[in-house]
């Protein structure tokens, strides 16, 4: 129940979108602050999203690529990570450690930043023969990184759920075939679940994870300019095979080094979904990962309450599968309750009153445009499911339109920081040069690169880089990210 | 693959039950030790089972009592554990505790053994009014007890994952009906889904939940005579209450404390379900559990290996829905397929020949009888969920029978002892003193109270306690245990 107080959010989504976005997850009861600092409580409400992002994940991407669901431990030996120099250098600031005393005997044990060394081990053990590849495992876990910038619910967290995926295969070929797969079952798992248009392509040299080949990311850009990774997918060559000692048999019957890859998303795509389709009135969510689809509101008349509450619970029944709510409490007004379930984001609510009784219809109102839609009764069963697949296209081709409108072609470096200071995703031709990207990350206030478009990876460029004129060795965006 | 040394297991269920056991898990590939002491690693073939639970539980426990999922920090503060005294004390010897260096400025962090107390903290800024109760919430998640035993694989881990329920109720009566039905449910999903019959009862005062006003468990019993509890519900009180400050402005407009209880299964019960009905040849498993439920064997001859593998991978396909493996390989012996597949558990085989072909007929094999069916090819669609059927009810219905013939009822302390040397579960009367309890333990070498038959918790006995000899209390259940 909301207090009086606390009623509605209290800050434009335009104005300050930071206090806007905390206010949303608060008060739609998504998420909360854990008193332990740095680390959430994810709220039945949000957790019922990131269950759909479950259901779907398994369905759609483990079956389907023939992948399969394990478990390894929390805890990483020390000597692990010092196993994959690159790796360890890249993670080694943010991993948290056990107390000492518990592990006097042996060596320190580290709370899991991501599974690499830990599962690699096993696969020295597992992987004998071409005939035992490809393999394919994949986790949900908890990981955690001891972040020291301030705690964002869904975004930055020191303890965060995610999946992270696990392959071996016998070819460079097949490694890279099936790191790109994921990455676009990816961006089609936000498309067809989250309503959410991402860009997809592959990260820098100095953006990549800690270890990799290289890294393919999806990135989704927010109200507010900024960019927020969605997902990665690493090819991450032989090196920790070779760290890690696995080795295969080939048809060849001589022994070789396989090629892996691994990637992951995480509760952080909830975020980016609040952040997106959200307004001022609260939350916004695509039906798809609605707790519930449909909160069915009767308005009380004199003499009707009735007959009017016998209807609803009529259509309450019919409309099981929608997971819907009767809001039929009798000591709040019909405009507190719209109000109440506006903010925790229904997709759609159904209102319903004596005169409505009389056309046997009822309003229907779309939470995401505000219309009213009137619907004889015994036509709900079959309009509802349309008004809600058509709530989750106006989500995305919004977002869509949105995200197309951010990108900005710039030629020069004047025009690269105008369009960074107006809040823009920066498209521009690249030196790639690590240093010439600090660079820019420092006179921007900021902006990094965000990926190489998938499609023009490997196709050669005419030009200069934009900041530093050297010859330019790619296309690129830069902006601001999260 | 099962390199030829380590083909099949190789000591006897009945000779050495603890090696019997470890080997199945290795070898059906269900787990392994994890280089990190104390800590395992569930594999593919395990997770799946583990998968089944999960989904049967979501299904048929949390969905059907109004229950929602959500998640809590995997950290712990030191303030939280000491708020209830008897919590604190009966886990703090188990807890493990994160780097003092991490949290140098705060307190002490604890990885979660169990987690009432970051719960609680959390309800008690939930609930404020009885509309907000009954309150249930359940997590799914792992937890770290820093045992000192040596591990056994799902059995005894430092790391296992669990589920906890952790719900509120305005009243003590409600608390009490939901607390047993909980373990009821967990009854049912032993039964239904593991073919696994248990106990239910009453824990002593002396073996309950550190923290709550009684426990009830279910029990399962292993064919070495050692008990392995399955599930608990806990009926909290109101000390959780007090200690966290949760209470509620009631329908008569006052403040109360409510009542509180919480409940939990682990992946214990993958250890109990293997333990259960596999035999010397390896895996048994309760065919909803089974990863893959049919293997597909063609027994190829020269000159019609072609049309038999053609009519094989028509039935794969029409079984598709029982997850059927077709092992074509050609370059293993049916009689080593046989052999890895029934130590691997899959609970059907189709074997086809040549000749089966001339008949349009199969050879069913059940897994858990080696019994062999012949089968029309156009009738397996229909017989192959009848058998699995029946493999469910021949597994519960053989260790139902194991179980009641476990049951010694022992009217003195000579038959007692002698039940426990036969690894029986006594049953029996106890004066329900802590001490006698303590007594018993030492001079049985091991042996202690299971539960308190859950239909005899209120009920009035006549007589002694089989031990001490003074009045008995209760009726009771003893024997050593996992």
């Amino acid at each position: 129940m909301i207090e009086k107080k606390d009623k509605g959010i209290t800050t434009k989504k335009s104005e300050n979108i930071a206090d806007w976005y905390e206010q949303v997850c608060l008060k739609a009861e998504l998420a909360e602050f854990s008193k332990v600092k740095g680390t959430m409580v994810i709220r039945p409400r949000g957790y019922y999203i990131w269950q759909a992002i479950q259901e779907y994940f398994n369905k759609n991407i483990i079956e389907k690529t023939q992948t399969e669901n394990a478990y390894f431990p929390l805890f990483i030996p020390e000597s692990f990570f010092l196993k994959e120099a690159k790796h360890a250098k890249g993670f080694s600031p943010e991993v948290a450690w056990l107390d000492k005393e518990l592990t006097k005997e042996g060596e320190r044990l580290a709370i899991r930043p991501t599974s690499e060394t830990i599962i690699y081990d096993s696969y020295s053990r597992w992987i004998r023969s071409y005939k035992d590849l490809p393999l394919r495992i994949n986790q949900w876990c908890n990981v955690v990184r001891w972040e020291t910038q301030a705690t964002k619910l869904f975004l930055r967290s020191r303890e965060f759920l995610w999946q992270e995926g696990h392959c071996v295969y016998e070819t460079e070929k097949q490694c890279d075939k099936e790191t790109e797969n994921y990455i676009k079952l990816y961006q089609k798992l936000c498309k067809e679940l989250l309503s959410l248009p991402t860009i997809i392509g592959q990260k820098t040299e100095k953006e990549k994870f800690a270890g990799a080949k290289y890294t393919l990311t999806i990135e989704a850009f927010m109200p507010d300019g900024k960019a927020l990774q969605c997902g990665t997918s690493h090819n991450l060559g032989q090196g920790f095979a070779k760290a890690f000692g696995i080795s295969f048999l080939g048809q060849d019957e001589k022994p070789h080094l396989p090629w892996q890859n691994s990637w992951g998303l995480s509760t952080r795509l909830v975020g980016a979904t609040v952040m997106t389709h959200s307004d001022d009135k609260g939350l916004i969510l695509p039906p798809k990962i609605a707790k519930n689809q449909v909160v069915i509101i009767p308005l009380f008349f004199k003499g009707s309450e009735e007959k009017v509450l016998k209807q609803a619970k009529e259509i309450e029944k019919e409309l099981l599968k929608f997971r819907p709510i009767l809001d039929d409490r009798e000591d709040q007004k019909p405009g507190y309750k719209f109000n109440e379930w506006e903010m925790k984001g229904i997709p759609l609510r159904i209102e319903i009153g004596p005169r409505d009784l009389e056309k046997k219809s009822v309003i229907v109102v779309k939470r995401n445009t505000g219309e009213k839609i009137p619907v004889k009764i015994k036509d709900l069963k079959k309009e509802i499911p349309k008004l809600l697949e058509q709530i989750h296209q106006e989500l995305y081709s919004n977002a869509e339109k949105f995200l197309n409108s951010q990108i900005i072609e710039v030629k020069n470096w004047k025009e690269f920081t105008k369009a960074i200071k107006d809040k823009k995703i920066v498209k521009t031709l690249f030196c790639g040069e690590e240093e010439c990207e600090d660079w820019i990350k420092d006179k921007t206030g900021g902006a990094s690169s965000r990926c190489i478009p998938l499609e023009s990876r490997n196709k050669k460029v005419k030009g200069k880089c934009s900041h530093c004129g050297k010859p330019a060795q790619t296309e690129i965006y830069f902006s601001k990210s999260y």
